[in-house]
């Protein structure tokens, strides 16, 4: 489990404007997890090991390893090792983790055997558990949470695809949320579809949930409007305290918010962009070619539609037609 | 010179909120003026001719088709002819633009012979010229606005490298501004260096001038930090009603606000963005391995630096050495 390191936070600056920054302000690394969607979740170790060692250099606050996927449903000769994140397979590459930064991983709803799987926190090296919830199942949400905070882990929760969700039913998923042991209820930008006035607008509305409960709000986005980063800084300018993102932007589809650019935006003198930058150079950007996440016409499409990336990466997976981007538009403009 | 058409605008949908749309808003290509800037402004003609049917099917406003720069300084035998934008080049392309869309060129201050080369507008297809300045050429742009004004062409000033202008210059070049013939100014991010804040804080300025002369104000991007699009909406939310953007961003460095983007977030049913995508698939992005325009880290860290992208243009251009990014970093501090 992460060692704590006060020192950082002691020496705040507070003072309004950019010119200052929030000590509160918590950076979540989410490369290897989200950009897992692109690879099965099969990296080499030394890939994990270098963005676990940045994240370290760089000052970033949480590092999300993986899935805790049930092996049920998800058969572990068919998967990388971070699609379960079996506690041998983290400590191959962090051992008992002697440094400030905190280790996750995300647990989704129906789809883990969580009472099984996720260890005591005491026998464990990972000190969160993210559960990603889709609206309706909130309930076993409920229960995910309860479980990983009896056993002694910091939690957060995902709702995911929140662009789709319904006024009513996201204010009752909130106003049942803030009683759990939930420590952070995350805004996700699933199909990176929202502009910044709807990101405002909702982070003001979880901040209501959650301010008075004593919780934090996160963000999550998809960078499929080249919003990804904008968005970001205007959940953090709303009060979101958790932000969601990772090295290059590796992630699903179109990718998350650079951390590169969370970094040049970030004046906590604790966190550092070089080490970042050289991670990026030796191990990011060489799987390129081959995972292909990033802001491409196809992404934006789906993401102007509001509506999963499943059919552009398809798209952006078929090299011989790639380039089509007309008949692309043309196929998603038929399906509606 | 082009033909008026005032249907579009007579049903107006006047209602807040992004359902609804404001029909004052006027896009502004300037894929060829900007990317010009990447290959020396020698395009072939299909391409020209290419994004000029594009912007006339997609209900785009204006088309900037170059420089009217001084053959004196630049001459003709090195660089293409947009460069110069002569009368007959542009009507090879035009004729005599029987289309709603509007022609515009740039004019730059201390680089244009504007009395010789600007021709009466009765005499030209174009109907706007754009006058670019810098800070302290403030008193060259109001003779070169009253120059295009009283030869009949309507007018936009662009104050460049706005994020190197201090507070104090800004509000002396404002305040003379309101009282040209200018019918536009623009706010002009040359460095990709604006944060969202800094774009509303500054439209509201630049409106509290304009708006009491009975002129508009416009934005123009660039992508160095991917907020060219996120702050080119904040600028349309603040009340900047003429909208720079262009083809898959096409442009100097990490390029321009894209026009795509754009399309799919206005909603004047107008505009189309189905002949955007077919223009970028046949025309703009065969030119992207050649002209390397395009968000890139070395533009990242120059546009959060506050500086030129001149640097970061040299460096993308070697191609041995694209790659070093941290090298690139390191060069860029020790200048500091």
């Amino acid at each position: 489990m992460a060692q704590e390191n006060k020192s950082a936070e002691t020496k705040q600056v507070k003072k309004d404007g950019w010119i200052a920054y929030r000590p509160e302000i918590k950076l979540v690394d989410c490369t290897v997890r989200d950009g897992g969607l692109m690879n099965d979740h099969a990296f080499d170790d030394k890939v994990i090991k270098a963005v676990y060692e940045t994240c370290v250099e760089a000052g970033i606050d949480y590092m999300e390893l993986g899935y805790k996927s049930s092996k049920k449903i998800y058969a572990p000769d068919q998967f990388g090792c971070w699609k379960h994140c079996d506690e041998d397979d983290i400590r191959r590459i962090v051992a008992d983790n002697p440094t400030p930064l905190k280790l996750a991983v995300m647990a989704d709803a129906e789809r883990t055997d969580y009472h099984e799987d996720i260890l005591p926190a005491d026998k464990s090296v990972l000190d969160m558990i993210r559960v990603a919830t889709y609206i309706h199942q909130i309930p076993e949400a409920l229960d995910m949470i309860k479980d990983a905070h009896d056993k002694g882990y910091e939690t957060t929760v995902n709702i995911m695809a929140a662009s789709t969700v319904r006024e009513k039913e996201l204010n009752d998923a909130l106003e049942l949320l803030v009683t759990s042991e939930v420590r952070v209820i995350y805004l996700v930008d699933s199909f990176g579809s929202f502009y910044s006035e709807q990101v405002r607008s909702l982070v003001d509305k979880y901040l209501s949930y959650a301010k008075p409960a004593g919780k934090e709000v996160g963000i999550h986005t998809h960078n499929n409007q080249q919003l990804a980063y904008a968005n970001t800084i205007e959940a953090l300018i709303a009060g979101a305290n958790y932000l969601d993102a990772s090295l290059a932007g590796l992630g699903r589809g179109a990718g998350n918010c650079q951390m590169e650019l969370m970094l040049g935006f970030l004046h906590n003198p604790k966190f550092k962009i070089r080490p970042v930058l050289k991670c990026i150079q030796d191990h990011i950007e060489p799987m390129r070619e081959k995972l292909r996440w990033g802001f491409d016409i196809p992404y934006m499409i789906t993401g102007n539609l509001n509506q999963h990336p499943r059919s552009a990466m398809k798209f952006m997976a078929d090299s011989s037609n790639r380039k089509n981007i007309v008949a692309f538009f043309d196929s998603m403009i038929e399906e509606e």
